[in-house]
Parts: structure tokens; sequence; C-alpha cells
């Protein structure tokens, strides 16, 4: 058993003798991994606080090339240890590295390094805005203080706080990142951040431009997220955490922007299930089970009319449900939390259809589960109906009629994304008409006949949503360069000398191809 | 005396019969104003809130023709009663006609109302983006709920909750507003909604979609800002209550956006001081005494070398001071603000130069105030000595060097803006390259050589800072389009059929110039 060392300042640093340590259990085995870690306490995350602000000056002093540099750096090298990577990740989470890990998870993380390297080469994220006769200009530019990432428990890779999409965006936009790993991925945050570490070296920015800890003690995020060295905070993870998280930071005036829960409801139009029921089935089946259910955009809340088609569709669904086999779980916690909410949705009146059981074994397994439960009774405890819940689980919920499946989905809470399928001709145009104004202001991204689960790196991507899904509705945490003014502020300049201006806001543009708002014109021109 | 009814739902009510009442003193004279005003109860509030969502759904089949016809028919309104609002607002806040409220601010006003037409009309400020290839599509879209506004008691105009660019945006970006009228303008602000209202019913828009209330208890307040109801919050005024305000609203997860204290530090360095001593002292003058020096941008700190030209300076500027009429006040509250303040100024080591007494006479004024302050001094306290006080008064902070300069700098708290006036050619080049990086961070706006007081409506203004001059560094409410967004979601469709996309993301570009941004690109063109 060795005792992992942390990332602070380019210095690979045994932690404080007064942190406690932890290890991961192997959720396939629940046999506990070899390597212990420490639970960083404040006097180090405080050094790296500080060496943070001295990487702040330094990078102010370098070039965005620089800094895509080391993003495509950083995606080479982690192309290069991507066996390794793929390994540890599922050793520490049981996710598999086919059809997974190596060929979806890994590719999409590399992708997204190399598309914020291009964001900040390209300088369009930073939206100069130029008024000629005014002289005033303005633009997006780096926070006072570095970025702290929080990563969540289903992503290793592409949501990893030392190489995610919160991680490429905060660096692209110029920001030192404190890097806190996931308490159950220890193992591969260390594999990004020694990696990063090299990338920093041989891209020539500041070696405390990444900076890494396993995991602190809750009071601990709290002081962190506050601190007054802090520039902002990205956080996914839980509703209750984060929400605690939140507070602290608000309070101090430190931005903070939150990925939290979602349900991700299904409306099934009754023209839909005419003409495609099984297909349907099918689709639901695969985006439920898609990560054994940890997605957090799983669908898991299906809203639909009680009548023959739609018990029909809950036989069909319930056929794939049972043939699956179940997937091992991130860990016993999602086990529990499976328990817990199945508990809670029968004591307001949902009945299982199927599964409910842990899959007793060498790991942590649960069988998939649907449960039903009708319109009236969802009405009676609509809040208590809508925890988010990881693994293969949903709930049905049968409207009387389509009135009532309205004044269900107007009862719904902030979600990241909802969805609609329908006749693909006329069939459920009047309904779709009247049930989507409802349904689209409580989610972020709506969906037509297509599940939830996929969530495109595109600028037009919004990952985000209504609170408590998220913190605020206008920002998103997939797509760039959106993803990026997040970790900015803007910055105007009223009259300040043309040689004085940063290079974005000066006459002539700087990259031949930045995209600038001049005097209410976008253009790539020079003025 | 007559007690004016609340504007709820498009009818003039009465307010309920538990309302206290309350009635403005005329700053000019201490004699109390004719009209009483009730200072509303929760049970109005939550009957306007409810108003609200119904004309939420109406608005939502309108067009933003329509949106963009009540702006234009409102600024004609105005334009229309002009002289009366004036006249009230002279009596009411102590401004003048001339050069203030009819040449200057009136003006404003209605420009910011036609610009926020154009806005909602060219429908560019709603960002659409674009992927045509993954079939994903994005826009800004007006919240869930109505926008509360607050406004401060420095614009009876501008800033007004019913007439203001707060204001104006809101309804731009498509939202109800729910206008709260500062304390001592209820007259003003009555006249501003009775004209909405008409514009209203000549536009076709719903009728809740401009509802006002006089005043109401801090507590209600904080329950408004945080009600299930509320979209998002816009509060202009003091620290201490927008605090209390965000607390509250951060809790209940909705967005609010605050302008809430700056001091607007100007740093003076030698060259300028070289070079245009007198001018500069007079220019120092005029911002610092406009309005009374109760605009939020007023320059309240001055940080200069301590040397001879230094104290030259000071004494130029004295004589301005001594030789100005100082005006009448908003109000006994600013009055006493400044007493206060002084105090504690003297307190932490501040010595007054010129000042520093009420003018005891007809109305609330005060003496043209300079206190002085040496750099070790002012680091010995730096927190108690940055506290935003209106009024004409300003401290000058005397640095031994220009090393002392750079850490009084680096402990400035987030302003809305900041000033370095240095030698028009290359004498002060090389100390500005050291100073301008540490104000860079502290402030939204980055001044060279010219006051801060002006706030041009251009869509480059940032009229925002790092806390806790505002709630958070990226948004401002100064500049159309920027000042829309606040008040927007982020919206996507994926997957959406075409005839059920919002008329932004169709195909055809609905205005023929909207500028979206489709597939990397930003363009005027249909698809």
């Amino acid at each position: 058993m060795s005792i992992q060392p942390v990332l602070i300042d380019g210095i690979w640093e045994k932690a404080s003798s007064s942190a406690k340590l932890f290890s991961v259990t192997n959720p396939k085995t629940k046999i506990k991994l070899d390597n212990q870690y420490p639970v960083s306490v404040l006097s180090d995350i405080e050094k790296a606080l500080k060496a943070s602000h001295k990487a702040i000056e330094e990078l102010h002093s370098k070039s965005s090339d620089n800094i895509a540099n080391f993003l495509e750096s950083f995606a080479d090298n982690i192309n290069f240890r991507s066996e390794e990577l793929i390994k540890t990740a599922s050793l520490e989470t049981s996710l598999p590295a086919e059809p997974r890990l190596r060929s979806v998870e890994l590719p999409r993380t590399i992708d997204q390094l190399r598309q914020a390297a291009y964001a900040a080469r390209d300088k369009s994220w930073c939206s100069a805005t130029i008024d000629t006769k005014a002289k005033i200009r303005s633009k997006y530019a780096s926070l006072p203080g570095p970025v702290v990432i929080f990563s969540p428990n289903n992503f290793p890779f592409a949501f990893n706080s030392c190489a995610g999409g919160d991680f490429a965006s905060a660096i692209a936009a110029g920001n030192p990142v404190i890097a806190i790993a996931n308490q159950s991925q220890p193992g591969t945050t260390k594999i990004f951040a020694e990696t990063a570490l090299m990338a920093l070296k041989t891209s020539g920015l500041p070696q405390a431009s990444v900076q890494m800890f396993y995991h602190l003690k809750q009071e601990d995020c709290i002081k962190l997220v506050s601190h007054p060295l802090v520039g902002a905070t990205a956080f996914t993870g839980s509703q209750s955490f984060g929400l605690r998280l939140k507070e602290a930071a608000d309070r101090a005036g430190k931005p903070i922007y939150l990925e939290m829960s979602s349900i991700n409801p299904v409306i099934i139009l009754p023209g839909a299930l005419k003409e495609r029921l099984e297909e349907i089935a099918l689709e639901f089946y695969n985006s439920c089970t898609l990560g054994v259910g940890q997605f957090c955009t799983k669908p898991g809340l299906i809203i639909l009319i009680q009548d023959e088609k739609g018990e029909s569709f809950l036989q069909k669904t319930m056929i794939h449900f049972q043939s699956g086999m179940p997937g091992i779980l991130l860990n016993e916690k999602v086990l529990n939390g499976l328990i817990s909410s199945i508990g809670r949705m029968q004591q307001y009146g949902a009945k299982i259809v199927t599964g409910a059981k842990e899959v007793h074994g060498k790991g942590y397994c649960f069988s998939n589960t649907l449960l039903r439960i009708s319109g009236e009774k969802f009405l009676n405890h609509p809040e208590e109906l809508q925890i988010e819940t990881f693994g293969p689980l949903s709930l049905f919920v049968f409207a009387k009629d389509f009135n009532q499946l309205k004044k269900i989905t107007s009862l719904l809470n902030g979600n990241l994304t909802g969805t609609i399928y329908s006749h693909s001709k006329d069939l459920d145009d009047i309904l779709y008409s009247q049930i989507e104004p409802i349904l689209r202001k409580k989610v972020g991204r709506l969906l037509n006949d297509k599940m939830p689960t996929g969530v495109a790196v595109s600028p037009a991507m919004h990952h985000g949503g209504p609170f408590p899904s998220t913190g605020h509705p206008g920002f998103t945490s997939v797509g760039i360069p959106a993803s990026l003014i997040r970790f900015a502020s803007r910055e105007c300049y009223d009259n300040v000398r043309q040689n004085r201006l940063p290079l974005e806001l000066q006459n002539r543009n700087p990259t031949g191809r930045m995209w600038r708002f001049i005097d209410g014109k976008w253009s790539q021109k020079d003025i």
C-alpha cells in the first residue's frame, strides 16, 4: 500500500501529516484497491491557492497560443497513456473499456481538449465588442483567481476535474485550475494530473496552472469555494452537496456553476405509440440502461396516457428490462440510492413493474427496474417523486387523460432535458402544440423523437437548465465556446489608447479569423 | 392628501386596507409632498405575480414586433408627458430640470427604450446558434416568471424600475415586469406606470406585462425575490440591502442581478500631472460633483504619489471644491451617509481638506468635501476606507512611492470602473504597464484620461464589475443587447422538426438581418 502524493505548484508532494487516508473499493469485487490517498487539509489547499495566484501573473504574459499548445499536448499525452487510463478507470468505476471508455469517452475527452485549444487560439469565444465612435471596447477575459473543479462519479474522463469539459473550458479561458478528484477516481485523476504536468512543461505554461487533490472534507470544500483567492467553481454532483457549496460561494460573491440533478422527463404522445411502439420501447431501454443508468441525462420519468397502447408499451419495455443483463454500478452508494428511491416511490404510491432487487454476486449490481404510478397519485406528491436516482431505474406515470398529462408536466422541476415523442406525420401536432410550451420552460434541452442521453459537443449544445438542475439557466457546461464564458469576467476599455488595448480589441484582427462585433456587425476583418 | 393606487393586472387598485402609508419629503424644502402612497403587503404582490403568469402565457403568443411596438409607444408617451415627469421628479429628488432631467436623463431614457425596441425586433440579442449537421439549435428566450425590478434613488428616469434600462431590457427579452418604485420617487414612477399602461393597450400586449408598487417592507422584498413564481430580479441600490436580497434569491435558485456599490478609483500618474494638472483638477471636480456626487460611477478615491505636483493638484482641486456651489441632495439619508462616512474616514486616519459640513438652509445640502490620507494609513484599514458614499465627497490617497501605489491598488475591492490618467505621450508608459494589470482585474470598465461618470448606452459598454460592485462579473446593466440576456434562459432544441422550432431557429432568417451563429460562422443569411 503506498500513499499517493498530491500535485501542488508543479511538485508531487506528500500530503500534510494530519491528512486522513482513504482508498477505493473495486465495484466489481467489493475489494479495496491497493493505493491509499490523502484527504487533503486546508493548509495544503491554501498553498495551492497561493501558487495559483503566482501562476496567474505569469499566465497573463503568455499568449493564447501557449494555452492552446498546452491543451493539444495534453490531448496527445492522454492518447499516449490511454491504456493505463482505461485500465485504472475501469478498476475504479467498473465502466467497461468497450463499448465505453476506449471507443467513446476517451476520444470525446480528447476532442473536447482539442476544441478548447481551437477556441483559445481562435479567440472568438471572448466576444470582442467594439464601438469605434464611442471608443469603448469590451471582451471576456480570465478571472482574478483559479477555477476549482469538482468532478462527478459517472464520467471518469469526459467530466474529470483534471481533463474533462470544465477543465478544458477553464484553461482555454486563461485560468489556472485546482482539480478535486472524485473520491472514487483518485487513480484515474492522478494519471491525468501527471499527464497535464508534462504538457505544462513542454508548452511553457506555469506549472501551478494545474494542481490536484484527491479529496477534501465537505467543510473544507465549503471553505475552498468561498475563499477570497478563488476565481470561480464548477461542480457536477449531488443536489444536496451542490446546494451547500452554492450557498457558501454565493455568500462570498464567488461565481459557481453547478450541475446538480435531472430526471429528464419523456412524454410519449399517442400517435407515436400507434406508429412505432416497439421501436420506442427499445430506444428507451437502451437509453435508460446506458452507462448502467448513471447518466445525468438518463430518462427517469416517462409520462404517457393510460390506455391500451400505453400498457402495451410498458409491457414491451418490461421485456427488454427483464432480458437485459444489469451492469455493475459505480459504487455502493449508487446501490443504496436505488434501494432508498424505490422505497420512497412505493411510499408515495408507485408500484414495482419489474426488478427492484439487488443482484447478489461479487460486485455492486441491481436489477433493471421499472415502476409505475397513476397520474393522480403523482399529482399528490410531485416533489417527492422527482428525485434523481442513478442506476437502471425509471418511473412510468400514467395520466388518465391529456389534461392530466398537462397538469403533471406543469409541476415538473427544472431539468437538463425534456423529450417529446410524437407521430412522424401530423397526428400528434395539436397535442404537441399544447404540451410543448409547458415542457419548454422546464428544461434546458428539448428533444423530439430521440432519447436524451447523447450530449453532442457542439457550439449549439446547451447542457444546462432551470434550477435545481443547475444553478443558473443561462450557462452550459458542454459546448464550446459557450462553456468558456462561465470562467470569465467581462472587461471593458473606455478611451484606452490603441497600444494599451489587449490584442483582441486592437484595430487589427489578431488571428485574421476571430469574430468580433464591431459597430453593430459581426466581422472577421480589421478595423 | 390622496392615497395613490397601485397597478395590478391593468387596473389601478386601492392597496390592501392593511397597508401602511408613506409620503415623500421635498429635499429642497424638507416639507412633505401632498400625496400618500401605500407600503404594499404580500397579498397584493401575490395577486400581481399570478397576473404576471397569465400575461406570460399570452405574451408567448405575441410577436416581438408587438413588444417593440409597446416599447416605442411607451417612449412616445413619455415624450408627451415629459414636462409632468420632469416637474414631479424634480420635486421628489431635487434634481434640476436643466442641465439634467430635461436635456440629459429623459432623452437617454427614451433612447434606451428605442434601442431595446430595435433589439426585440432585430432578434440578434438571442444569439441563435445552429448546428445543422447535429440538428441542434439554441437561443436565449424569456424566463418562466416575471422580472422584479428595484430602482435606485439617483436616476429617477434612466434607472427607474418602470422605465429605465432594466425595465427596457426585461421587456425586450419578452418578460413581464413587476416594478418596485424607489421609495423617494413614487410620484414619478406612477406617471411612468400610467404611461406604460396606455402603451400596453395600444400595442396589444397583456396588461399585466407591467405592474407597479410604490414600496414594500424589506422582509416582503426578500419574500418576493425568492418567490416560486418569480423569474429573476434586478436591483440597483445599497450594498447592505442588496446582499440580503441576493442571499434570499440565491437560496431559492432565482437569478438576481445587483449593482451594489463602487468607489471608482482614479489613479493619476506623475506624467499626467506634469503635463495637465489644472485640466485634470477641473475634470475631477466636475465629475465628482455631477448629480451632486450621487452617481454610482462618481470618482470617490484618487490615488497618486505624494510629491510637490501631487500636493499642488490637491490644492487646485480644493479651490474648485470650495468655489463650487453644492447642490441639494436626494434626501436626508444621503446627508446622514456623508456625515457618518466622514466620521469613519477620520477615525481611520483621514484628514479633512475642505468641506465636511452640512450647509444649513431650506434643503438637504452638504459642502463639497475632500479628505486626504497617507498610503500607509490607508493600507492599515483598506476595507473600512472603501465604502461607497453618495454626495460631493472624495478621498485622496497619497502613496509614498510607486510601489506603495501598486500595493494600494492591489487591495481595492471590486468596482464598476477604474481610471488611469497618464502623460499623453509615453512618459508614463512603464508605470502604466505595471499598474494596469493590477487595476484591470478589480474593475468592470477601465478608463484612460477620462473621468468615469459618463456611461454611454453602447453595445460595447460594460456597466458591471467584480463583486461586491455587482453580484456577477459577467453581466452588464447598461448596453443593449447585452443587458437583455440577464433576463433570459438558454433554450436548446435537439432533433426538433423545422415547423416546431421558434422562428429565430428555423432555416429562414425571420428578419433578414438577424445575426445567427450557424455552423461556426456569424451570418445574416437563411440556411
